[in-house]
């Protein structure tokens, strides 16, 4: 994930942090379904295997999108959080079920909750739009 | 990209599609700095390989995100342009803007751009933040 390559455009490094599609699995998981531990992650129906789930839980937390602390019910488990900076991906995750769920005809997201996301565009996206509306 | 662990979750859908840096960093160069060209993404200061870039435009045509057309210029070059399943990214890309934004404390984003992308969660984002809140 983190290269050589990495700018500081504002979209090559968030891609370079969660740019892979296992790390925003593993934060749905977290956010939405209320998984807290490494074998919860591991049962999602995507099938993570063990040594990239290691490898990307590893990074979140050196990134300090997630929190690693011992389970107060077993301490020789461990548990997973958000931090701020995790919990600030909820609007990218969002976005990304927005527009599954308008170009998924197959999408498993509630109709009810795709309503709840709807929003009208910012003055940034309708200039862009305008701009290849005019072009075609 | 698109295989075998493919489901309808609305986020693994979407993380199917563009879930790897590439593919999003080639819609950038197109919806926010006005490029057409194969050779205007290959110059792009990533420095995708050709092959990747080959892949990725082939798959983003296949999936319907952006079209190919002859440049009416010159016949034998082609431009690519995002179709509406394309424009629709734009929020999934200005939110990880908004989020490299506040977290990278290097970024490239210009403040009156960030600014500009300010906006108040929603409510779907206001109970996963509230729920976490509680359990720390």
């Amino acid at each position: 994930m983190l290269n050589k390559h990495s700018t500081h455009c504002p979209i090559a490094f968030g891609l370079n942090i969660f740019g892979d599609r296992w790390t925003l699995l593993i934060l749905r998981d977290i956010l939405f379904q209320d998984k807290k531990y490494y074998n919860e992650f591991l049962h999602s129906e995507e099938e993570i295997s063990t040594n990239i789930l290691a490898d990307r839980l590893e990074q979140l937390e050196a990134q300090r999108i997630l929190k690693k602390s011992p389970d107060p019910l077993n301490r020789k488990r461990f548990t997973y959080a958000p931090t701020t900076k995790g919990l600030d991906l909820i609007p990218v995750i969002l976005a990304i079920v927005r527009w599954s769920g308008k170009h998924d005809p197959e999408t498993a997201a509630p109709r009810p909750f795709l309503r709840k996301l709807e929003k009208p565009a910012n003055a940034i996206e309708r200039d862009i739009r305008r701009k290849f509306s005019l072009r075609t």
